[in-house]
């Protein structure tokens, strides 16, 4: 028998070298509920693992991931999404429900596997029902393959997993926005800093008036300290899964350089704070250039909405001070939250990293995307072009490269909005329709998309909404370049351009989950015909699994 | 086009009444989570068609049944078991995930089509996870087939369900239940009339000392009201879907006589006070004999477990009475809840009617139950001769049918336990195994179950265990006959007889909902070689979609 493990040790170390020091990482994981305090409040999350966040995945450009997931939810399915990984060539792994593959059934595992081909700050969530609402993220660290530099030098690294917690539950939740009449889900009660915060007190209440202290009653709401030596410099691995925040991240006394955003290098530029939308992920350096006596404050506030959560702080601790020295000074001041101005001025000086890549000189096809607030049938929901995303039990992946007749709305959605459509007015007529219809845009060529906002229902309402397109990067020709997550604001518009070189089927959806939730998104798919070899299990279900079921 | 959808009415008509006026009842229900106030505070529950409980299905002797089943929950998968109904024939409806069918998943519907062949008083109920304790419950009644009659006479009809009701959501109380250190479910809230309870408060206040009166906020959680006419009998149809509570019901000033029990006809009996373990149903006959003045209590507490949680309280409202006069008595006084004696004295009063069929004199095979908490692990579980029940995720009906290895554990759990296992004091070696093995009977056989209770972990500790049979009636060789839900009283056994005479895959376990969670229960298999056109989505999923799915 020695021999034949021998051997079997060897194969396997084989395929977990693979050519020119590419790596399979392989990671076993269990989705399941669990006590835990993000906030020193005792809630019912998911974890994986056993663990919230989730562990935090690290790896090189050429990696190839592999997570076996196990579902230990008691009734629910789940899948996660690899959030800035392009997929190319694994549509079946981009983890959305309804889209790319079957939720992962209770008790079953379903094993993602897929290259991370581009260095860069990614994170993974769940992308089915409210779940990421309930906790399923965690971060993902793709760093430059071996023998290749990033275009920026730094001495070490920190990480900064941003979200927002509610203490309702997410069926609570999920009823509320689906009920007549509409409850909204309000504002979050916490910010996390990975997934550590304190509910209704402040750190530095210290030095702020009117802020009670936080009595800290388990490790897993402990102040997050970012250890740093003086004279130094690091970088700051920045991500935003809320559920509904827009956030502002400052550090006190510091400025930062920004020189990457969801995985493109942009145009190094300086800023004493920043604007992280949900979606969003940045690389930022940071300078240790102030007095090493004392430790400063990282502060996360709320923009967009009229905050009512107490911002986030965690303590940048210089060596070799305590970790648990308070600093002595206030912490950062975050822009007033409708200074859009400020917001705007920080979005546009977004540039990709010179030398990169230009997006094709023109497109073949141009979608204008109006996003409204509407009523269906007395129900709230946001649309697309008055068409509100209903998802469709059985995935799309399966069922168009199948031509599963049936499995969607077959009309498709439309191209454009009327050109006399006032955006500053709430719509004349609020009503919308659902459906499950598709964009199918032709492979290889380049599509432009203009999302254009509106006034929500109530007049004087414009809301943020920051567009996440799955399976591609995008340029933004308004702003910048490069990104897979794009923010509009409030009455404005942004035209986005990409090619469509990935065969699938790819969700582009305002990211914050509510918005998801009731309807605000749309279904890219091209190149369907070309895609192969789709595991089994990603697909059997719904119509797929009865129609191409065949019992002796 | 006239013509031609008149051909199809007079189809569907025909369809709709068979011969001897046998009729199909067709139900379309939506599966969704509510806001709901069954005790007077709101919570997120599981309601059908958007109401708690879900709608009463009455049907005759013979009609079939036809539920199209939609799931509205936004990530769980759904189910509803048929109590009391045996499913000849069509044992892939009996509702039970992981046994009889793939749980359903959101947006897709089912189709349950099903004989009612039995008259009696049955009521359904969610069977995957704990769904029934979040509110998927109702009732379903079989009055005899037209030119039959009861064996017993009344005049009108009352409908009482019962339930108990937790505030705290089953994703909470399972990962409870599922966590090292164990966190027990504690006794139920409030108790529920046909939905309706108030919680912390007594309607009858002005008669009790030191209860604080109800302020009833909504009809949600109105009093129960029970009309009746002086000076005739009732059939009351009482039924429990307990989460946790057996029951005692008893009616002020009023007997009742017992006539039937889970759809089975019993020899008459009269009683003051009646004892109903959860999955227990009964028809009662009650004469309003009492002064008419008044209205009277019909009261419902908790026995078997220190109760901690308010008797419910419905009123029995005699014409010409107003439904909210008040009873001016106290409510019955309930048997202490630890009287056993009481309640055996009860239970082992039930025989069958007179003239009903006789058990086969002899049995081919003996299974002996010993029923014991235990550790897996650290973690607490329920075991029946040291084996933990764990559902596989592919059911039992399609793997067996199909043969498909793999899908459960191979092994045959054990048919006896050990002679000298003293049941009068906590086992010496906690620890137990988990498995998903089945007791594969053989067809058309004659089965003896022995249940034996036994101590739980903590010394002096042996609880209530109402086990329920599906597919089959069974009779009590102990102490009475024809029933599907059968208790053991602690430290007590219980010796049922019944004969394999249905093709399919049974569960029978505790039906107590927690219990069942941490593994209380077995797998009967009997003929599954004879079951036949299996719906296909009934089994399309886990290992079964993955296997004979054949894409082209």
């Amino acid at each position: 028998m020695a021999p034949k493990g021998l051997f079997l040790a060897l194969c396997l170390s084989a395929l977990l070298v693979a050519s020119w020091g590419r790596k399979v990482r392989h990671y076993q994981w269990e989705v399941g509920y669990v006590f835990w305090k993000p906030d020193c409040q005792e809630k019912v999350m998911i974890g994986i693992n056993g663990q919230f966040p989730g562990p935090t995945i690290r790896a090189k450009a050429g990696d190839t991931i592999v997570v076996e997931l196990k579902n230990a939810l008691h009734t629910e399915g789940v899948v996660i999404h690899w959030h800035g990984i392009r997929q190319l060539g694994t549509p079946w792994a981009d983890g959305t429900a309804s889209i790319s593959q079957c939720p992962i059934s209770p008790e079953e595992t379903f094993v993602y596997r897929f290259k991370v081909d581009k260095p860069g700050t990614y994170f993974y969530h769940g992308h089915y029902g409210m779940q990421r609402a309930a906790g399923l993220y965690g971060s993902l660290i793709v760093d430059v393959a071996d023998g290749e530099r990033e275009p920026f030098h730094y001495d070490g690294e920190l990480n900064v997993l941003l979200s927002d917690w509610y203490h309702q539950d997410i069926n609570t939740q999920a009823v509320g926005l689906s009920s007549n009449p509409f409850r909204w889900i309000g504002e979050p009660q916490t910010l996390l800093i990975n997934g550590r915060g304190q509910h209704g007190c402040s750190l530095a209440s210290h030095v702020l008036e009117g802020l009670s202290a936080c009595e800290i009653n388990s490790s897993q709401c402990a102040p997050v300290t970012l250890p740093v030596l003086p004279n130094r410099t690091y970088r700051l691995r920045i991500a935003s899964t809320t559920s509904l925040a827009s956030l502002n991240l400052a550090v006190g006394s510091h400025k930062m350089v920004v020189v990457e955003a969801d995985g493109n290098y942009v145009q190094p530029f300086e800023v004493k704070d920043m604007d992280i939308y949900s979606g969003d992920s940045y690389s930022v350096l940071l300078t240790t250039d102030q007095d090493p006596s004392s430790n400063y404050w990282l502060s996360v506030s709320v923009r967009g909405r009229e905050p009512k959560t107490q911002p986030a702080l965690a303590i940048l601790n210089y060596h070799p001070n305590s970790a648990t020295k308070l600093p002595t000074s206030k912490p950062p001041v975050s822009p007033l939250w409708n200074d859009y101005a400020h917001s705007k001025a920080f979005t546009y000086r977004i540039l990709a990293l010179k030398g990169t890549e230009r997006p094709p000189a023109s497109a073949t096809r141009r979608i204008a995307l109006l996003n409204t607030q509407n009523k269906l049938n007395g129900y709230t929901k946001w649309s697309i072009n008055n068409v509100s995303l209903a998802l469709p039990s059985t995935p799309y992946l399966g069922s168009m490269k199948h031509h599963l007749a049936g499995a969607f709305d077959a009309e498709r959605p439309p191209e454009s909005f009327p050109g006399d459509y006032d955006v500053m007015r709430p719509a004349t007529n609020p009503n919308t329709t659902q459906s499950s219809g598709v964009y199918v845009l032709d492979f290889n060529t380049t599509v432009d998309v203009i999302l254009q906002n509106a006034n929500a229902l109530s007049a004087n309402v414009s809301e943020i909404h920051p567009w996440h397109l799955h399976g591609h990067d995008f340029w933004v020709l308004g702003y910048g370049e490069g990104r897979n997550t794009a923010v509009i604001f409030p009455y404005g518009w942004t035209a986005l351009r990409f090619v469509t070189d990935n065969p699938g089927v790819w969700a582009f959806h305002c990211h914050i989950e509510p918005h998801l939730h009731m309807g605000m998104g749309v279904i890219f798919a091209e190149g369907v015909h070309l895609v192969s070899r789709i595991p089994k299990e990603a697909i059997a279900c719904g119509m797929m699994g009865k129609k191409f079921m065949n019992l002796p």
